[in-house]
């Protein structure tokens, strides 16, 4: 396999674990990052280290930081620069401030493999508006994304004929879940000729690392009852504070739309309503309020009915397990995207058929 | 994904199995089965309920006779024709007898999209060399075995600059253990940045079974201290009995040659020597005398250590796990094949990268 070179749009704290986890892999080199204020590009691989301590503090040793308001101005919570003009990407040596940052990276794209997007919480077509952008400006390559919502699998559908003709494999959904546990369910049914249900349910305790993933907890927000993608959008961190304030912290999800539903569908293991997703999120501990666990229920070719079960220590983060699958699924696309397979897949469509 | 049709080498148990499974699996369709003594071919698709419930008895209704002789002639045991001019494939009203089976099949490869090896308990260089017969034949497709010795790994390797060169994309140990469990441990280590260990434990209830799974059972004899593939090739059943009782009927395997560690290291997930294959054999029950559980340790990123765990449920057979994930390597191949990717694959390279 020979070396990827991949761009990071978005270094919140997906984009900069992305960054960071890639380090450790073999054969990724990161080329490129940017925020909405700035961008930093080296063909020859940026330097992670000091992108990141440019760019992030030390949230675990001030967590009582964390209901500090950020709205619409420069402040430092628990060391990290939240928003305003010195904050994100332009802290770092490596980068520029720039009004268009996407488009710099789509100027530089020619010379990039793979683009992950990592834009939580935007409108629904943001990420195929993204999409797109790269598609227009004869782009051809992966673009990974690690988006939530099952309506947006539509959305990169209908441009597929386009990605085909432009050479792009888009791989959507490709973080924990949708991602991770979207995959493992695709192996888990490899027993069964008829897979009855997919229960998938997730815990994820985030106390120290609360700060940096504001975007992933506000768009998990909008899965409760009451909510909707928009109303957790317009909310202030005030207004989310009080949320979990009012779960104690602790916030329980049921019947999620998760697009683990929809790409396990495409891939022909199972209907979309077979599918459940739920868990627990515990702002108020860095431990796990419950196990990850993946149950695919189905039925055998000799008769038989059983549960094939897939479970995540409760040491492994949220962190661990969106970027590790992200960068894995980006190495398949790659090889997929070499090969010449152009389109839109789902995890599940990277794995042994069903 | 368009139709793919297959032939099956071998209509043992696995073979037979292979049959099976396929025709509850939407697009895959038999075109050709052999065994030693006869083939049967149809383009068209194979009709395996005739050809399953000529080739195969009632077994289960007659476990008594599984002790019964069968060396060196025909004979009908619990129902199950096993050897001789009238035994297997050729019972079949579609099929022909042959001294040269595999060159039946080969002579008609070229409208054949993939084959599967389901030849147990050979040479170790046996299905290397039936490789071989197929890339001198011109054969360009998938070829796919169910091996599970891992020096037979690197024979494949030294063939993989001909495969490249004829079109040929071969998977190895694409059954359950190597293969199903392969592939859930390479799913399983994506949460972690450096594998430390992986332990696969299977257990197999073979009571009805074991008829059906003579050549599965004399291999994994080979597994035992004191005994090799030669010992355990050499040893007529009425020895393969006695080692049987001298367990009471339920073996116990430790450190076994399981290919899973160089197909793990192949992907570049973990060093062969951390990986650990053993499992227990029950001939007397159908229930499995242990769960059969994947637990893959590594350290996360963000320096935590964790084991995440797979495990199948009880109620699923041997046979639903060896054939279910080896139709899908094949699904996978073809489509690697297709795409123009060729040489020597193993079930963790059909993974998102590690």
């Amino acid at each position: 396999m020979h070396e990827i070179n991949f761009a990071v749009l978005g270094t919140g704290g997906i984009g900069r674990r992305m960054l960071d986890v890639s380090t450790h892999k073999a054969g990724l080199t990161p080329v490129a990052a940017c925020d909405r204020h700035g961008v930093a590009i080296d063909h020859d691989g940026l330097d992670v280290e000091e992108l990141l301590a440019a760019t992030e503090g030390n949230i675990a040793s001030d967590p009582e930081g964390r209901d500090a308001s950020t709205d619409g101005g420069t402040a430092t919570v628990g060391g990290v620069k939240q928003t305003g003009e010195d904050a994100g990407v332009v802290a770092s040596a490596q980068a520029t401030a720039t009004e268009t940052p996407i488009d710099a990276v789509i100027a530089e794209s020619d010379r990039i493999d793979a683009v992950l997007i990592a834009l939580p919480n935007f409108e629904h077509d943001f990420i195929p508006r993204v999409a797109d952008r790269f598609a227009a400006a004869d782009y051809s390559g992966v673009l990974v994304d690690v988006l939530k919502r099952s309506r947006v699998i539509g959305m990169l559908d209908e441009r597929a004929e386009t990605f085909r003709e432009q050479g792009i494999t888009f791989v959507c959904g490709a973080g924990a879940t949708p991602g991770f546990l979207t995959g493992a369910a695709a192996i888990a049914a490899q027993s069964f000729v008829e897979v009855e249900s997919v229960d998938i349910w997730w815990g994820v305790g985030l106390r120290s690392g609360y700060e940096d993933n504001r975007g992933t907890v506000r768009e998990d927000i909008a899965h409760l009852p009451g909510y909707d993608i928009d109303d957790a959008r317009e909310m202030s961190d005030a207004e989310i504070a009080a949320v979990i304030d009012e779960h104690d912290g602790v916030i329980e999800f049921r019947d999620m739309e998760h697009a683990d539903d929809v790409l396990l569908e495409r891939a022909g293991i199972c209907d979309a309503a077979d599918v459940t997703v739920g868990g627990i999120l515990d702002v108020t501990s860095d431990e796990k309020p419950t196990t990850t666990t993946v149950r695919v229920t189905g039925r055998t070719f000799d008769g038989e009915t059983g549960t094939n079960t897939f479970q995540l220590d409760d040491a492994t983060s949220m962190a661990a397990n969106v970027n590790g699958p992200a960068l894995g699924y980006v190495k398949a696309a790659v090889r997929r995207n070499r090969a010449g397979e152009y389109g839109v897949f789902g995890p599940a469509e990277l794995m042994p058929g069903f």
